[in-house]
């Protein structure tokens, strides 16, 4: 099985949350990749630099300035600071932009239009499961090794570009659910780890995709914190949506998380880093 | 044989040079690691930031935000910007902070004196060829991926130090011409790219670590650019130091340059970028 752990700003941001996070996901057992935002600090820096940052539907339209800030908040301090903790807690940790054995190759967002206005988000990136080089992913993995992904990639001619970091997520997740490795015995095990491709003989894996965010799950009602929905289906899903239970940013990721599982993923949890070990938190179904 | 190749900040904060180089660079053929800089970005950066950058020696007193900083700059923006170039070149590139697969774990350094006084450096690492963890870079090297290393090192408990990319280059080099290979044959190939360790039958390769800087090499004359000694021996480097011919910073370079061909490094080459391909330069050599 591999787990695919996502943290926001939350938990990036906060030195001690982050400290109790990285002995936490070291605890997980087996094969495992994180992927982490840190957009609070990026526009922090933008502010201690002159700079104003623009967002525009939640997302950082990136100019020239801009990309040389977020590369070197996400891929230089948080991706640094956090694979050294995880080495720290003995979780032999690796940390990659896509552009590090060409491991995500992003596609730079065209102009679009966005509430009857053309927006250019400048070097800003999409990607897919197909934009993720999975088996070298896999070839970490095998090897014990933890790879800790951050926002950036690049175009492949050159360019580095902001890509949204649940998506990433939500797309490394798809990739390794979809790709299939030879196991060493050439045979299926038949354990409970892994699937059977009947097509050439390989193995898939089966692969969560875990959301942390600042809340345990999920909520019922939103002004109440002990409201989480322990599972929730599609259907459940589009209820909420019309009764205005879930809004804003939560669409967007809960919508990613249905299409994940949708594209091969066996299991999405939201909930919060604090909760890794235990069971609070909405589970995603395919009812 | 496996090539180091070591750029200071005049390649790397020139887009221009850098994006030729990293032609040149992915032209090299066969195994090699790049090792980089980034020192005069950092010092603007702090500068941006209302930061009074400190050096002692030449080498930069590292408080908290100062290695937020040079993190940032080394680590992100530069590491990934290379990494991309390379990757828009067909060198499948990875960029490496020492925490990253625990490749290079540096020594917090002791307060210590200069010029009569106490100076604590801070959060400043030193390494040697025993830091570095030659295993994983040739674990890379022989799947075609060739590691990108900035001088942002980990000490094993957490904290990130800054380190000098010199020491890095010449620590790498050595320790990767003592590294030994099970070859897949098992047997020594004796051909000229191999030496054989007769002990226990595994196979070492030669190492060369080039050294890319401001100059076309070492200079007879350093008013006199075309004054570049083609070959230099440990003798001559004493008789030039005696007349006062090099000095200042190049002393520390020659001084761990012909260490690293004691300990194993086969060639030390010392050249400007531009001259990747020819042989203009300065080649160390054992009389």
């Amino acid at each position: 099985m591999i787990k695919v752990i996502k943290i926001g700003g939350n938990i990036v941001d906060n030195p001690l949350l982050l400290k109790q996070f990285a002995k936490d996901f070291s605890a997980v057992p087996g094969m495992k990749i994180l992927v982490h935002g840190g957009g609070v600090m990026a526009s922090q820096m933008q502010k201690s630099m002159g700079m104003v940052p623009q967002m525009i539907e939640g997302r950082r339209v990136t100019d020239e300035d801009t990309l040389k800030v977020v590369t070197m908040v996400y891929a230089g301090w948080c991706n640094k600071n956090i694979t050294a903790l995880l080495q720290a807690e003995g979780c032999n940790a690796i940390g990659l932009s896509g552009a590090d054995g060409n491991v995500i190759k992003a596609a730079k967002r065209a102009p679009m239009p966005v509430n009857g206005a053309m927006v250019d988000y400048g070097f800003v990136g999409d990607v897919t499961a197909e934009s993720v080089n999975a088996g070298f992913l896999y070839s970490l993995l095998e090897r014990g090794i933890t790879p800790v992904l951050c926002a950036i990639n690049h175009d492949g001619n050159g360019n580095l570009l902001n890509t949204n970091a649940d998506t990433i997520a939500s797309s490394v997740a798809m990739a390794m659910a979809n790709y299939r490795y030879r196991s060493p015995r050439e045979v299926c095990c038949r354990c409970e780890e892994c699937t059977h491709c009947s097509d050439d003989g390989r193995l898939t894996h089966l692969v969560d995709l875990v959301y942390c965010f600042e809340k345990d799950g999920v909520l019922y009602d939103k002004d109440d914190d002990s409201s989480v929905i322990a599972e929730l289906g599609r259907e459940d899903f589009e209820n909420l949506k019309d009764e205005g239970r879930v809004a804003d940013g939560m669409i967007p990721k809960l919508t990613n998380a249905f299409r994940a599982m949708e594209c091969g993923v066996d299991k999405v949890i939201i909930k919060h880093a604090r909760n890794l070990h235990n069971n609070i938190g909405t589970t995603l179904t395919r009812e």
